[in-house]
């Protein structure tokens, strides 16, 4: 077996066997294959598309690339979330609490965030005292104690993708099915949750930009879950705008807090609870997600699920207090506001460069390498379909570089469109796939 | 401008404009842009293909990657031959003589073989003495006194193409016909004669199978080379068996000193002077092909073919003696017969098993480090079309290393196809594109 023949045989449209695959994803990793090799297979893949098979086995691979995580020591049903990457989701931090507080026990891994999307890690590590890294066995009697944990996720979890990741991202091989399924599920079915609940997200600041490509890829990460024995559920979400009204770290936790108190956005709450009513399902803690959500509800309006968060917080070595007085966070000392020029309706508010304009004022990386402002970051007061008059304050830009901040400010601005008519409303969840 | 966009747009299949394929030429060549790059782009041009407009920006910047040689100073129009690779193929060695016996300046410069096919320096290094090395300023001067002469080509010309090829060559992108056109013609523009002729093998036994591919091929060549203001014809021709009966380097040249004398087998004899004719037509020496195929035929009957050939070898410090004196080329201690065992006629030989065969016996390089003997390769005793009795002779299979010499003849054995009726006759030159 030889790596030319695997990139002439699926560039002549033949279907790569287990074995095939297997032996790129070793050699891949193990640096056997070059990368030149391995992106001109990318490549091939992206013309030539894979079958659910050849997926299901290209998963398995990376998945098996190294360390599969063993949480059996944990009671319960570990229900693990993923989302396809938005911009201003922190359901994360108001998900897992509900849960959590629901009895599902949640022992999530959790990455940075690159580009215009935050990572789950970076927004926890803006409370003061928080550590992400953990030993296993913390993390695990962490979990068997509070309910839920969040570490950052380690080299040794499905590294072939973490290679095959970074050289996707430069040769223009990141947009297909397979590839995209493969690396998100290889992680995963390795963090050794006994279900998954993916969040995928749909619109114009998503990879998946129609409902069709998010549906069809739900469908095959749900497929390749179960394959692999493990309860999946996928639910097709709106991500036309931004979640919420906050982007940016330490911004994001504070409105995460707040939804948790029941003063949150909209549709960060209903996004939260209907996440939430999908974990609890699968967590077997109701035979529904209908009683699961009802659940959920509950333990938001009796502040159960605030109260998992302080212990949360707690458990992992930070200060609680923040919960009441957002001054201990980072704060910014610089900012720009953005005004609207006219009078009307907002009828978009591109996620993407909103994304990229609070990457810009310093809540994002642009290389791994970057470090971050904390601060930095967007606050959104109009949203989709509110109506503006000239003047209005549309949004600040908050950091600690006044140019980077005006930058961003330039950008945000960009995102808005206001327009003469009300738009249409988007429908938040737009399909579940079980 | 980047690469990444780069391989994006014409993934999209959006057409790259001359400055986008400059900046990929330049940059992998200098090295700034990674193999994991390029080798993305080639595949994504193997799956969207390139317009002529793109062919042609691409072989121009390949060209420019390097030096462009100044043949000013040979007098007269200097005619470049070329074939596009095949078995047995030594008919430079023949035409070559004969059109500038005619008075065509003939300024070559040749490679050396790989994998199974034979290369023309290796060939003439076979003559004891005989240099492929000479400074610009002798092989300049040798070609204004003699009216020929061949050296190899320096790294020097298209290195573009050089570290192109070696990339295609591991990542299953090299039968595409705008990065073949591009290899090819690169070169040839870079090498500094007035007129091309290529000679386009088509058969099982060359990269183009059908023949529409190797008019394509043809057609697209001879494109290029007039959009670059030179002259240039393609002759597609027969590459379904092995040319003439001689496949290996010292073998070849006496094949084709014996052609030079009026004794060759007749496709060598016939294909030699086809490709002459268009040679001296190109080189404003005839009206026509056809009054370039009578003095060439003058030429070979007259002996002048041959004096030049004498000329030529003295001219490169070779010994002239070796024309009448075959025991003076590097002779082989080993033999291998193959021997028919069945009665009928010869239906096919495979000419690409018969130069892996002939490589495998001693006489090809499977890497550019491989040393090379040249006294090495395989004599056909038939033909297809030929009747063959149970027992006849076939071929014999030479060499210095009887274990690698029998394996030669195993393969060489297997090339043979014996089949009870007389195959059709394949035309030798199938289409002149001009």
């Amino acid at each position: 077996m030889n790596m030319y023949d695997i990139i002439y045989k699926k560039r002549e449209g033949g279907a790569l066997d287990k074995e095939e695959i297997e032996f790129f994803i070793d050699g891949y990793t193990n640096g056997s294959i070059p990368d030149y090799q391995a992106s001109a297979l990318l490549m091939t893949i992206f013309f030539q598309k894979m079958s659910r098979e050849e997926t299901y086995a290209l998963t398995t691979s990376m998945k098996n690339s190294g360390d599969i995580v063993d949480l059996s020591e944990i009671e319960g049903i570990k229900v693990d979330k993923h989302s396809t990457g938005g911009v201003g989701d922190k359901t994360t931090l108001v998900v897992g609490p509900l849960a959590a507080a629901c009895g599902v026990p949640i022992a999530k891994m959790s990455g940075r965030g690159l580009g215009f999307t935050g990572g789950t890690v970076d927004k926890m590590e803006s409370i003061p005292g928080f550590k992400t890294t953990l030993e296993a066995n913390e993390f695990i009697s962490l979990v068997n104690r509070v309910g839920l944990s969040v570490i950052g996720q380690t080299a040794h979890i499905a590294p072939a993708d973490k290679k095959l990741y970074a050289l996707r991202d430069v040769t223009a091989t990141v947009d297909n099915l397979s590839l995209i399924t493969s690396s998100i599920m290889s992680k995963k079915l390795a963090s050794g949750s006994d279900a998954i609940v993916l969040d995928v997200k749909c619109g114009n600041g998503a990879f998946m930009e129609r409902l069709e490509d998010a549906c069809e890829l739900g469908e095959l990460m749900v497929e390749i879950g179960k394959a692999d024995g493990k309860k999946t559920i996928a639910v097709i979400t709106d991500m036309n705008q931004p979640l919420g009204l906050a982007v940016g770290n330490s911004l994001e936790v504070i409105e995460a807090i707040e939804t948790l108190k029941g003063k949150g956005p909209k549709d960060i709450t209903e996004l939260s609870l209907i996440l939430a009513s999908h974990m609890i399902y699968a967590g077997e803690k109701a035979d529904s997600p209908e009683e699961g959500y009802q659940m959920a509800q509950q333990a938001l309006e009796s502040g159960a699920a605030l109260k998992k968060f302080a212990e949360f917080i707690v458990g992992q070595g930070g200060d609680p207090k923040v919960i009441d007085d957002h001054t201990l966070f980072p704060r910014p000392s610089c900012f720009s506001e953005i005004h609207s020029e006219v009078d009307g309706f907002v009828g978009a508010i591109e996620a993407r460069a909103i994304g990229l304009a609070s990457q810009h004022s310093g809540a994002g990386r642009a290389t791994k390498e970057d470090l971050i402002d904390l601060s930095a970051g967007i606050m959104l007061y109009k949203k989709v379909g509110d109506s503006v008059q000239r003047g209005d304050l549309l949004a600040t830009v908050y950091g600690n570089d006044q140019a980077r901040v005006d930058r961003g400010a330039q950008e945000a601005a960009a995102a808005f469109l206001i327009q003469d008519s009300q738009p249409k409303e988007n429908a938040l969840v737009k399909r579940v796939i079980q």
